[in-house]
């Protein structure tokens, strides 16, 4: 894979998501920290107006919006529409971006820690996955590679490489000092991996590294009137990334029922909870635990 | 003082804390958790479009319109002043109501576990923060009776006597099933006082019992521009309840360095790093411990 030249670390992709906000802002004043070595290092506030609205978006979820049909289709032209357009032109276009590398900061309700989440699983992020891992054990790799990269929605998908940096648990619209500092360590080890691949000078990395691979994603149980009809089970809450065994309970129904995790599979959730996921009626992610070979 | 005859329990005074609002369609569509001898209860769904903009207010908070001056004020017309108008007139008017107690839901993203807010230290009250502690006793009392019940601007000033239910943590529009569970065990012990108190059979009572009296709110500290430069410090973060001596680090600034407690007392922070709080630019309350005997 060629070097890495050019970075862009992105913050405010949802507007009440604070941590990334408030890191580009420390950033903008101070660069040191996100500098480095043979890489350009650029900052990019996504949606600035949702965060003067507090809220994660105006129209719809910027974040869905990097798909080359709807960046090229010029009917969508609401704000997050708009802003994607734009975006796409500062930084990419899509497929032929002038940034090498995006990081998107997200957070999370979710009690899902330190989280990398990777688009594909080829041997320039497993390296990073094993890098990140090595230098800060308490993070978690996700790997989302269903689809190619390139047909991603994301806007981390602008370039050919990168990364969602994905961090929680924190409320919306709140700062909390040990979750930025978990969001600053994690980029920071990613601008350094990219520092030492461009040199060539990664250390000696582990033969393998664990990752929680995306499989599906469970919805809140309704009625027929299209009310809600359970929540998250108390045993299931805040225990993102632990291990859900078939038979488990996942939803407590208002009513006093429930509801248990019928897959045939050991299924490690996370995203539980998570508010944002209530417009669209999601109650969790799940994912299997993978162990890839370090090339 | 005379018996309790009516409540409203009221949920979704802000439209984003879920738990009230939940509860409050449980109890709609069955009522017996909430039916006492002796008491007629009904339910008040407060703040319906800012719920449906999934928000804590349309234009205003809901809950600071209830002093007497604004609900006579007729200029006052947006939706939550409008709102409070409508309020007043269906249970109160305040000073003379309808109703004899407002029950209003509420919840924090702060650590604040099962809180209920007293608003005078009458024995009335006093006996309730000892018999709810003595049937919970994870609930926390916190009393707010620096002015009188008729002055403050809260919804459940309407009534001669009423109390907040404030449960947390939990981010907004999110429901979680411990705080859920948590504010329902609440709610119903103060049923339960209520039906004990009206046919004068309540249980022998501790003789005294301990509360959180408020003292003061803290700010987060700005720049000349009116930018936050500083955030709540990690080792006040979820400490709700736990004493804060003078010195102890209470603000994390962004540059590396901290703000301490210069009070001159042991203080309780509560509603710590509160999102909705953040409009106010306010980053925790503080309360003095305090002892009541129960009369």
């Amino acid at each position: 894979m060629d070097k890495i030249n050019s970075v862009t670390i992105v913050g405010g992709t949802h507007g009440n998501e604070y941590s990334g906000i408030y890191l580009l802002r420390k950033w903008q004043k101070s660069s040191a920290a996100i500098q480095r070595e043979g890489l350009t290092v650029d900052t990019l506030f996504a949606n600035t107006s949702a965060f003067e609205n507090n809220k994660r978006y105006l129209d719809c979820d910027l974040n869905r919006q990097f798909t080359h049909e709807r960046l090229n289709d010029r009917t969508l032209s609401n704000y997050e529409e708009s802003r994607a357009k734009v975006i796409n032109a500062q930084i990419g276009p899509k497929g032929a971006a002038k940034s090498d590398f995006i990081i998107d900061l997200h957070n999370t309700t979710s009690n899902m820690g330190p989280s990398l989440i990777l688009l594909q699983s080829d041997a320039f992020n497993v390296k990073m996955a094993a890098y990140v891992k090595q230098h800060m054990p308490e993070a978690v790799i996700i790997m989302e590679d269903q689809i190619p990269m390139d047909e991603q929605p994301y806007l981390c998908s602008i370039t050919k490489q990168g990364v969602i940096v994905e961090v929680g648990p924190q409320p919306q619209s709140v700062i909390r000092q040990d979750v930025l500092e978990w969001m600053e360590t994690l980029t920071t080890h990613i601008l350094d991996y990219l520092e030492l691949y461009n040199a060539d000078k990664l250390p000696a990395l582990p033969a393998s590294v664990e990752v929680y691979e995306y499989t599906e994603t469970l919805t809140l149980p309704m009625d027929e009137h299209g009310e809600r009809i359970g929540m998250v089970h108390r045993n299931v809450q805040d225990q993102d990334f632990k291990a859900l065994n078939p038979g488990d309970p996942i939803i407590a129904l208002f009513d006093g029922g429930e509801i248990c995790w019928e897959g045939d599979y050991v299924a490690y959730p996370h995203f539980i909870n998570e508010a944002a996921y209530y417009d669209n009626n999601l109650a969790m992610s799940l994912a299997k635990k993978r162990v890839l070979e370090v090339p």
